[in-house]
C-alpha cells in the first residue's frame, strides 16, 4: 500500500533533478492559475489543449513506474517529499510550502493565488487546514517525534485574503506515544487561523520505518 | 476584498462556457499528475515547458479581469463556484468534488491521484481536511444556513490510500447563529476520517449577501 523507497543518487544528480522538477512544476503552477481565469472560446481552448496534450506526451515519455512519488530516502539520509500535496516541489497542486526552522519553530511564507480560493477573494478554509496539518506534522517530525495526524482542530479567527501568508508551528509537548503541536496562519500581521494537532506514529508506519532501517543496513540502494 | 458578482448570462452560453472550462481544466489535471511522476531530462523538460508556455499565452489572451474567479451568481439565481479550490470545475487544483444531495445528506465520490499524496501511497491528511471542510460547509448551506467555518475538527481513524473515496456530510443542528455539521471519509467501505464543524455567517458576509440582494433588485446584471 505505501511505498518508502531508498535510492542511492549522487548529490549533484539530485540537485539537477530538483532543478528540472522545479522548472516544470513552476510552469504548470502558472498554467493552473491561468486556467482558473481564462475566458477563451472553444477554438482557442482546443489550441491550448493541443499544447497541454503535447506536454503530457513528453512528460510521460520518462517517468517513475510507481503510481505516485511516495517518500524517498537517499543513501546519504536525505528525505524527499517532492510529490507531497503541500510541500512537493514537483507537485503543482502544492504552493509549495517551503519550511524553515528557527530552533523548534517551523515557519513558512508564501503567496496563495487564484487556485486556492474559497469564499470570494479569500483563501479556502480547507487549504489553510491542509497547510496547518503539514506545518504541525513537520514541526513534530523536526522535534524528533515523527507521526501521522490523529486529531486536527482549526479555529478560524478572521478571513484570510488571497495573497501573502505566513504559517508557523511547533511541537508543544509529548504525552506517551502522542505529540501535541500547535500552529497559526498570519495575514498582514494578524492571526487568521489557529490549529492544534495530535500526532501519532501508527504501528504500520513504525514497522515500515523499521523495514527502512533494515534495508539501509544491507545497502539496498 | 471579496467579490460576489452578479451576471446575466444565457443558460445555453453558461453551459457552453462550463464545457470549455471542464475540458481545459481536465487536461491540466492530467498534466499535473504527469508532472508529479515525470523523470524527463533537461532537454525534454524544456520542450514540455515550451508547450506549457504556449498554452498559457493562449489562455491569457482572454480572461476575467479579476485576480480570482470569486463567487458568481447568475440572474436566474444559480451560484457558480467554478474557481473554488475543492469544488471548482475550472480549477485544476480541485479534484473537483462534485456534491450530490439525498435529502439533507451531502455526498461525493471521487478519485484522488498522485497529486494528493501525503505519506507514501496515502492521501494527504490536509487534503482530506480540505474536502471535509467543503462538504460540511456545502451541507450547511444546502440545509438553509450558509456560513463560513468557525471551527473544524478532524479525527483520522486509519490511513486513506490514494484512489477512490466517498465523502458524506450533513448539518446536525442549529445553535443560535451557529450551525453544527458532521461528515466522514470512506475508503473501501471503511470510515478513515471524521469531521465536526461549526459554521457561522460573519457580519461582513451578511452585509455582502444583503448587497447582493440589493444589486439584484435593481437589475444590475
Amino acid at each position: 500500500m505505501s511505498r518508502y523507497l531508498t535510492e542511492d543518487i549522487d548529490p549533484d544528480e539530485l540537485a539537477r533533478r530538483k532543478e528540472i522538477a522545479d522548472e516544470i512544476a513552476g510552469a504548470v503552477r502558472g498554467l493552473v492559475g491561468d486556467t482558473v481565469r481564462t475566458e477563451v472560446d472553444a477554438a482557442a481552448a482546443a489550441e491550448a489543449i493541443a499544447h497541454i496534450e503535447a506536454a503530457r506526451t513528453i512528460l510521460k515519455s520518462a517517468r517513475i513506474e510507481e503510481e505516485a512519488f511516495g517518500v524517498r530516502f537517499n543513501a546519504d539520509g536525505r528525505k524527499r517529499t517532492w510529490g507531497n500535496a503541500v510541500l512537493g516541489a514537483r507537485n503543482p497542486v502544492a504552493p509549495p510550502v517551503v519550511i524553515g526552522f528557527d530552533g523548534e519553530l517551523a515557519w513558512a511564507e508564501l503567496e496563495l493565488g487564484a487556485q486556492y480560493e474559497g469564499p470570494a477573494g479569500l483563501v479556502h478554509g480547507g487549504i489553510l487546514a491542509a497547510i496547518l496539518d503539514q506545518m504541525l506534522g513537520s514541526a513534530t517530525e523536526h522535534a524528533g517525534t515523527p507521526g501521522m495526524t490523529g486529531t486536527l482542530t482549526i479555529r478560524y479567527r478572521r478571513a484570510t485574503p488571497l495573497g501573502a501568508i505566513r504559517a508557523e508551528a511547533r511541537r508543544e509537548r509529548i504525552d506517551g506515544v502522542k505529540s501535541i503541536a500547535s500552529g497559526r496562519i498570519y495575514s498582514n500581521g494578524e492571526v487568521t487561523a489557529e490549529a492544534e494537532g495530535i500526532f501519532i506514529l501508527p504501528r504500520w508506519a513504525r514497522s515500515a520505518a523499521a523495514d527502512e532501517v533494515a534495508r539501509k543496513s544491507v545497502g539496498d540502494g
